[in-house]
This record gives C-alpha cells, structure tokens and sequence, in this order.
C-alpha cells in the first residue's frame, strides 16, 4: 500500500509514562507516521536498577535520571508533557490531565509499578520504600541523620535503634540495599563516625525460605552466606506484622527496635484510574492479547511493570529488558496498524538474569549457566553501565565505581538540601 | 610559660557555622590544646560563591556541597555536630541548641548572612533567593518548571509571564545570575524547547545608578554592555516596590508581568539569638573589637557576614576571603589565649576582586588595576576552583565546565525529585 501522504492528518499515539518500556516506545517511534506525546509527571527517566546506589550514597542522583527532552531532541514527530494522569477514558480516546484532555488514536500504558504493602500495618505511614529517585534521597538522608543524630546521643538503646536498618524483602532489591548498606556503614560511616564504629546492624528479613527466590536456590544460599560475610544479618521464614517509627514486629512476636525500616518485598501494578473496567490479572496488571494491546481495545497497548504477559505458561518477571523490548515491540506493532497491517505477537527473548550482592560478589543464570562470584558482580556493573541512558553518565557512573570500590569510600556523604524526613 | 599538660581538663571551643569562616577556623585549630566542636545545621559546607551555577543548572549540587565530617577525619581534637541552634548565652557560656545545652569556655559566632528584603511587600513569600543549596534548587526546579508550563500553554500572554525572569540587585550575585540564566534560555533550554526559542526574558533590575557598585564605574558599563550582549534587559535606578505570583511592580509603577522574582538585592547578619544584649552595628552585625573578639565578651569571636569590622575606615565588602582569613585569624588568637597569651588584631589582606558575567566575559580589581573582558572572567573560573574544597570536586567541577562551555550545553536539565514549587 502507498505511503500516506504528508498531507495527510496525521495520528496521534500518548504514551503514559517514561519509565523503560515508555520511554524507549517513544524513541522506537522516531520518524513514524505519527504524532507521538509522551507523558511524564517527571521530566527524567529514572533508572531504578541503581537507586539503592543513590541510596546508599554511592551515586549522583542526577547520574541516574536522564532528562527525556534531551533524548527526543532529534525526533520531530515525538513530544514530550511533563504532567501527572488523573483519568483515561478508552471510549471517547482521551487522557485526561485534570485541567486537560489529550485525545489519542493511540494509546499505550506505561505506569509501572507502585509498592504493595500487603496489608501490613505502618508500612505505608513508616516505611521507606526504593521505586523512585525522591524515594532514594529521602533514605539517603535519613540514614545519614540516623547516624548524625546516634554520634551525639548518651542512651546505648536509643542509639542501638538508630543504627538498626531493616530491610524486609529477600528479592534482588533487598539483597542488594542490605549488601550495599553494610559496606557503607562499615567503610565511609566507620570513617566519618568513629564513634559509631561497632553500632551499624544491617538486618534483612525475608518471609519466604531463601534468598533472591527467581534463582536457584544455590545461588540464594550463597548469596546468604555472601551477606553475612558483610556483616548483614539474614532471617529467612520471617514475617513483618507491622512497623511503627519505632520498631518492626515479626510473626514470632518479636519486636526489632530500629528508626530505619525498608519496605522492598514486592510491588504491585500502577495503572491510570481507568473511566471504564479493564480486564485486570495478578497484582492488578492489565490483561493482554499476545501482541501487547488491551484485550478489549485495538488502538490500546500496555508494556512494563503495569501489564500481565504470560510466557510458556509463566508471567514475566517484571525485570527492565522485558520492559525494553516491549517498548521495541510495541512500536514496531504500532507502525504496522497505522500502515494498516495488524500487530504481531510479542515474545521476550531472556537473555538471562543478574543479581549484585556487594563486596565483589554477585549471582547470575545466563544462557542456563548458573554462577556465583565476581563474574556475575561485574557483569552486573558493566551490564548496568551500558544500558544507562547518555554518555556523561555512563563515563561518570564508571569513575564513580572505580573510586568507590579502589578507595571503600564514599564522595557522597552529605544530606540533601531537602531532608523531608519521614519520621 | 609552660604548656599545659596533657592532664589538665581541655578547653572547650564551640564553633558556630560551616561556612567560609567557620569552617577554616575549626581546620585551623586542628591539633590546638582544646576541644573544638563545631555545629552547623547542614552537615555540609556550602560553597555560596557556585550557587547561581546550580540554580541555573551547570553544576550538580553535590559539588558546591562538601561534607564536614569528610575535612575532619584525620583532626582528633575537632568534632562535629549537626543540629539547629536556638539561643546563645554569654553569662553562662552555654549554646541553647532546644534538646541540649551545650557549654563552651570560648566561642566563635559564624553564622552567616541572611537574605534581606528591606520591607518589601511579597519579597519574602513569592521571591526566590540564591542563599543556600536549597534555594539555589528551588530556583532551577522552578524554571524547569516554568518551561514545561510555557511549551504546553496557548495563551500567549501567560507564557510570557512564564518565561519572563526578574532578577532583582545588581551587586555580584545578581549579575552573575543574569548572565547564567540567559546563557541558558539561549542555549540549553531553546535545545530543548523548540516551541519557546524566542520567548525566553531576563530582566536585571538595580535601584542604583550602575551594576556592580563596588567596582569602579567604567567595569560597571561594560558589565551591562556585556549582559545586554548576551540578551538581559538591564534596568538601572529601578525599585522594586512589590512582588507577587503574577508580578513584580517597579517604582514607576509599572508592573512586569512574571513568575519569577529572584531577590539578590541584599543580606543582613543572621546572629543566633542572644540572651543577652550585644552591640550591633549596620545591618545586625555583631561588633568588634580590632581582634575579632566581641565588644563585651573575652572569649567570643565573631567572623564573616556575621561580625562587622571595619579596615581603613570601612567596613569588610562580605565575601568568602574575608570570612577565610578571619577564620585563620580566629584559630591564631584563639591558640594565643590558650597559651596565656592576648589576641592580636587582625588585618584583612586584599588580594582583589572579581565578578564573572557570562559569554566569556567579567570584570576585575587587582593589585589597582582594574580590567574587563575574558581574562578575568578565566581568572574567576580558576580561583573558585581553586578554592572549592576537595579534589573530586574541583576535578568534576572543571570538566564540567569544559563540556558546558565547549558545547554549549547543559548537562543537568532534570528537576530535582524534590518539587518543592514556591508558588
């Protein structure tokens, strides 16, 4: 079929969300035959695989949050709208901003994910959490103000709790906070706090049976032992009942006084508040035809954290290169329906799994190998390293390492300008 | 006369505030026979002078902000806390800080200046300032903010209100925001915003009769000369009497329609509060004795924008080598009083002034010559690397500028994660 002509009006495709599988979508539509929006309630991409660096004083934030106008800067047919969605209505092909409506001919969902507390009381109120880049600043600081308020206080307790971090959540972001945690409280807080040397307790209390669970169980047991050789204390088969600014309780009714409780065990989907029913899978997710699109809407896709898609009889896992490559996929399906030809099916090609643990050690599955070491650790980094988005960067972030890692220390130790504590 | 013997209970020195001069005290009284604890309400140093680079998004925050711990760790006798002081008193030789009260046999008072809005209505509400790294955040988050409203707006009148900055104070800090802010609506910010190439506006706007007063006239005129070069619309004998959210009213009554204030016209001292009465000079600042020692106490120095000194029938200009010196000054006496010995006066050594206005260009007072053009502008540069604390910094700091001046660009155009918007 021919080509439609310039002068022709043009579709409309809103991406909600920049976040992996959005923000690539938009830059895999460059020089499509549409008009393509993309929306943002940040004006950055954040790249969440290394916020527990930012967290744990390793990293510049900024290395870690891309400004999505600087990329789309060559892409004439792609804009972009930092503004925060109120609404979606599929019926009449709006986005509703509140004091706005864009109206689509196309539309994908990319919103991610939020954390699922699971009904746990204080979690919500109490405790710091790891999905975006204010999220990492704020423990950032509070554990800097911990340690700065534990330096200077006469009552061992009050000072015990202080120094107390609780990471709930076995999964690669609580295995990699807890290890990161420890390596910074015995290195650059040992230095900058002598008086705190002995007091930093990094616990890590998981409910399920082992360690990093979406790996064989080899790999959790090492990366156990690997935690405790930092220094983290590991709980397996423990349940958090509650949390308060004062403890967290456990299901054996022990309670761990600690001013510092980091909710990582799990999340759930984040879809826009939808004007009418969608049909929705586990956690929320939206259900998907195997292309990608809605199962009730042609001209609607989802991709990332926000969507169910099931592979060989399993769900995906919710890891940045699915999102990625359903970005890719998504665009690709999105040029063949507005060429007039139909959508083809999506399938995720795994090219395995990584996970970093700290003090040089990591694990890994890649091409049915599994391996426990340094191997995996630097893959991981250099893994991490060239999907960053930009140059500067991915230079900056390899310095950063180097400097971290030759020298133990951290160049980041001082608190934001903005300390919204949350206690 | 002998030393004291190590037996003998320490003297204790109780620093208040890291900034300039505060912060090189406490570095000179390392190894001092006393106890030197300095507190400050940040547990970073901020480098004021750079703040107007990050307000206009050229330097990562964490650059002009260098942790005090990090400077005294190998200084066995200088600790450091971090906390708020509410309340000195002399008689009791005590700093209130609310929770503690922490005794001192000798003081320094460093706190600083505060911004100072000389009564005018809306200053203190709707005008952004450049005192802190906070403020300087603040102000780059809100123009970000600004240009994400403006490329999304219809209303032509409302986004000339957006993209109109008002820039009140045409001392040093006012110029060299003028100049950053228009090098960025003209490089960066038009990269990035197509729709707003031709809509970006900074207006300087200085009561007096030339820019930088305290630089002899001729510098003045080619300060405006070079800013109107690079596109600010400088105003002179111009007062503002009022500003708001939607403008900022001159004495002429004319009103400029605008969404940005920044207020650069002035400080005045920021003491703690005094339990007792002490004697004041212009502008709040604390009086001194010819050694830095207050009128009426023995053992309390004031320095910086805190104290008032004056030197051949002058007062001290405020800036950082003034506060610097004083500093080192401070420790001096401060040793000789631990000796047994008096205080001697201290005399500021000028070594000249320097002012960067943008494009290439700033102006100079050195050793009686006075000269404008790209030589001091390269000298400021230089100086401030120079004197920026820590080497990673000053290395990061100087690549950054290669790449911001080589290309034009600015590498940091994300908002912060915190949008704390002021209006």
């Amino acid at each position: 079929m021919a080509p439609p002509s310039p002068s022709t009006q043009r579709d409309r495709i809103v991406i909600i969300g920049a976040g992996f599988g959005g923000f690539q979508a938009a830059q895999s539509l460059a020089g499509a035959t549409a008009d393509v929006l993309l929306i943002d309630r940040n004006n950055y991409h954040t790249f969440v695989p290394l916020l527990y660096q930012v967290a744990t004083a390793q990293l510049e934030p900024s290395l870690v949050a891309y400004p999505v106008r600087t990329k789309l800067r060559g892409m004439r047919n792609v804009r972009f709208l930092q503004a925060e969605v109120k609404r979606v209505d599929f019926h009449h092909k709006l986005v509703d901003l509140g004091d706005n409506l864009i109206p689509y001919d196309y539309l994908v969902v990319a919103t991610g994910a939020a954390v699922h507390d699971y009904g746990v009381p204080g979690v919500a109120a109490h405790a710091f959490t790891l999905q975006s880049l204010r999220e990492a600043l704020e423990l950032r600081n509070h554990v800097l103000q911990c340690c700065e308020q534990a330096a200077f206080i006469t009552d061992d307790r009050e000072r015990q709790r202080l120094m107390t971090f609780a990471i709930v959540g076995g999964g690669a972001t609580g295995v990699e906070l807890a290890g990161a945690l420890a390596e910074w409280l015995r290195g650059a807080v040992r230095r900058d706090f002598s008086e705190l040397s002995d007091w930093g307790r990094v616990m890590l209390l998981q409910a399920g049976s082992s360690l990093l669970p979406e790996f064989p169980q080899r790999l959790g047991n090492y990366t156990h032992r690997q935690l405790e050789q930092l220094g983290v204390q590991v709980s397996l088969n423990t349940k958090v009942t509650a949390c308060s600014e004062q403890d967290v309780k456990l299901s054996d009714q022990e309670a761990i006084a600690t001013a510092t409780v980091v909710w990582a065990a799990g999340v759930t989907a984040n879809p826009p508040t939808l004007a009418q029913p969608s049909h929705q899978k586990a956690k929320g997710k939206l259900a998907l035809r195997e292309t990608l699109q809605l199962v009730e809407h042609d001209n609607v896709y989802a991709i990332g954290d926000v969507a169910y898609f099931e592979q060989s009889g399993e769900p995906l896992s919710g890891v940045a290169p699915e999102a990625l490559q359903q970005g890719v996929a998504v665009a690709r399906n999105l040029r063949r329906q507005l060429a007039g030809d139909s959508p083809r099916p999506f399938r995720y090609l795994n090219k395995g799994r990584l996970a970093i643990i700290g003090g040089y050690g990591g694990v890994g599955s890649v091409l049915g190998v599994n391996f426990g070491g340094w191997l995996p650790w630097l893959m991981w980094l250099l893994v991490h390293v060239v999907y960053l988005p930009g140059y500067r960067s991915r230079l900056l972030v390899l310095l950063t390492w180097v400097q971290n890692y030759v020298m133990g220390d951290r160049a980041l130790r001082q608190l934001s300008a903005h300390t919204d504590a949350k206690h």
